[in-house]
């Protein structure tokens, strides 16, 4: 009898095939590769729904009364599984937060084990955030038919729920994506937001998206085919209609060698205003959070108008609200 | 002025005693020792009626609404607080989750003050688990008359909860408990797993109870008067109608002579599809989860047919939404 | 682009200039200073009705229905979350638990930042407790029109509810203040709980406060102005209608040197039966909990007729419905 093996999930079949049901409806949210342009833009156009207007009351609705959601993080998490909790409570589901490290999974039950469990006890929707690349997937096409699970962050490769959230702020404050340059900024390499931005933006098919990074954080050229890889702030942010700055571990920092430390990131890859008079008059600034203030960005300018990254955080709420309720249409469907 | 004394708890009176009012009415649930079988029988068809069929949506009520149920749980866990939560949640019920580790309360406030807080904010039912013999009766016996204790899991003495769940997945499978040969199989000595289950099954009328451990692993055999305390699988297998793996701990087998490690509890008492073949043609093989695959059972047999391991999660649910609202009936009839 | 000051908040703004909106109204409760004795007479009374007769069931209404009440609790606590956790769900809102430590703040995002995310998310008051002074005021000068915040708990200066609870618990049993003795004894300096009280009390115009402590722990004379500060417990505790212990920290006693030990403390400050001979004849005994029994209240007086401890912890929900009805009527009415 063979001891389980804790890294079965790393030949996972790929998400995008997993996704999706037979007659074609959102059946798990595991990544935003493989999603139609007009599937996406459903999602962004009921999230637009379940936004009210500033100083109104938040929009609640019933549609996942009797629901269980769960949220089931491997992975330490404050704003994200806020998000969901608020965005499931607000539909009217029971929510079940469950905070499981991975020094627990290893010595205890399988990543399978878990699920089969939740999925006893009548858990619908599985939000699921893991540092293992594969880890939805495998869930997913373990998983019964009765349940449906949303990558809440997967590893450096997934992040969906993000993703949308940015495309949703990017089309509030500029419309279509077809005539739009995006640069994204930072550690490329390493970065789960920008891996879903970037896919998502192709889908819906941007202009013109940069990928701005140290050479020693940039991604394989052709992991997002079409875009440009780039090692030169200036270059990238040139008449960009919208900057988007990522998340650095100073860690990462120290793993490179054409960027020697975190001062030298700041002042060559950190979005200031200085840099902005490059951008597009108009251009907004993005940040998926937390902000490392004088680092990534400069702490005023985060604060400033050209600033979107607080209507980041409230579009959200109103994506995974959109993403829930639309799996659990398609779980009623069955 | 004394210190309070921490171990205070150790000379609790008998769970048993304190479990019922002066009617007869379950009160507190701290052990199945006591219950007569017309109150398990009870609970278990009050449990059959909280279960939906597969794939329809949960049962709910709002028996509980109002009510306020707190987690208080002394040593780690994740699914017996997720089940419990749930079925508080599907009951109408405020759910308050309190993780306290035994190291703030010995330097913090002692387990009655605890108690006294929670009652003060007219919390109406606490569940509460702890690694200390004694403490779910030590509470019951200072709570306040307007508060049920439920005891989920207390020592290696006593998890009720979860005996009642195993007599309900064995009643649904194999209807009277009369002519059924049960084997319960592992480190019985530690199990307040077995301890529940075994006081249940003999209340029940089980044909035959089969205890089957290593030899440093098993109960006196006055433990459980009726029960046959077995040391090889074979014959405690042999024309059982029922299989129970325990879990294990690794550290359990380093304390005993008679099994030298883990390899060879597995090949001794591991339960495999070769050692169900001893069993009776149609035996189901239960364990109370987290399972170690390939250890207690055959990866491929806790997935078979036979396997009714996640029969009993959804049943555990059921259990604690019936004895949850049987309490509150007793609160209420006071 | 300097990096963000983890220190910034030390240059608050004054608290009690802070909580009041142009037309009087309760905004934020951040300390009992600059609270008129109307404004606090009138969450006395509102919290008087949030109280049910012993053993009926608890008030509950929808009046916080659609609103999200986040605790954001940078230093730990069981009870005060709990309480504000049972206020928030008896007036129907939703809860968001946030437990945030300290060196995850110090590593991560700046407190500003998370507060700007709580606010995108829509949450509408924000519980905070910290260990540093000036947190609630600098979250309070920073927060959106739309949001409130709570003090639950700042470093050893103010905790607001508690010392609302401590008045609506001493006027439940002795009515007026105006004639009243109150003996506070205990670690004064370091004590968030005595500066509420203290400051509650003489807005109340209480007849006499004593503050009575160890001459190492004792608060400047000129902090609570009218105050007696006293260092013998015989004199603080004679004829006094009210005497309220606080929890005593033991590496506290380790850094003054009148008291050399926990026991020359327990003799010298303790209250007990003995000591409560010299207060008036039917003094109450009050604790904010949790209590080291037999240091700061001898074990059996805190059980006593005379101890209102309990009832302390029940006024401390209904003062939390008190004041987050309060404070969201104040949204309300923006």
């Amino acid at each position: 009898m063979p001891v389980s093996n804790p890294t079965e999930f790393q030949t996972s079949p790929d998400s995008a095939d997993l996704q999706l049901s037979a007659d074609g409806r959102l059946r798990h949210l595991l990544t935003l590769r493989g999603l139609s342009r007009a599937q996406i833009t459903d999602l962004l156009d009921q999230s637009d729904k379940f936004l009210s207007p500033p100083g109104s009351p938040v929009i609640r609705s019933k549609v996942l009364a009797g629901r269980t959601i769960a949220n089931l993080f491997f992975e330490p998490s404050t704003r994200t599984r806020a998000s969901f909790q608020l965005a499931a409570t607000r539909l009217g589901a029971d929510v079940l937060n469950l905070d499981v490290n991975t020094s627990s999974r290893a010595k205890g039950e399988s990543i399978l084990d878990t699920i089969y469990t939740l999925q006893a006890m009548q858990v619908d929707i599985l939000v699921v955030r893991d540092a293992s690349t594969g880890v939805p997937a495998y869930i997913a096409s373990n998983a019964s038919e009765t349940v449906s699970i949303l990558n809440a962050g997967e590893s450096i490769v997934a992040h969906p729920t993000q993703g949308l959230l940015d495309l949703l702020t990017i089309r509030q404050h500029k419309g279509a994506f077809e005539n739009l340059a995006v640069a994204i900024v930072g550690d490329i390499a390493h970065s789960r937001v920008a891996r879903s931005a970037a896919e998502g933006l192709m889908t819906m098919g941007v202009g013109e998206l940069r990928l701005v990074s140290p050479r020693g954080l940039a991604l394989d050229a052709d992991t997002i085919p079409g875009a440009q890889v780039l090692h030169d702030l200036d270059a990238g942010i040139r008449d960009a209609d919208v900057v988007m700055a990522l998340r650095i571990q100073r860690e990462r920092i120290d793993d490179i060698d054409d960027i020697p430390g975190i001062d030298e990131y700041a002042a060559n890859f950190g979005i200031s205003h200085d840099r902005m008079k490059l951008a597009a008059p108009d251009a907004i600034v993005m940040h998926p959070g937390p902000i490392n203030r004088g680092v990534e960005i400069e702490s005023s300018l985060a604060d400033s108008s050209a600033s979107v990254i607080t209507k980041q955080v409230t579009n959200g709420v109103a994506v995974r609200m959109a993403v829930l309720s639309t799996v659990a249409k398609t779980l009623d469907a069955r």
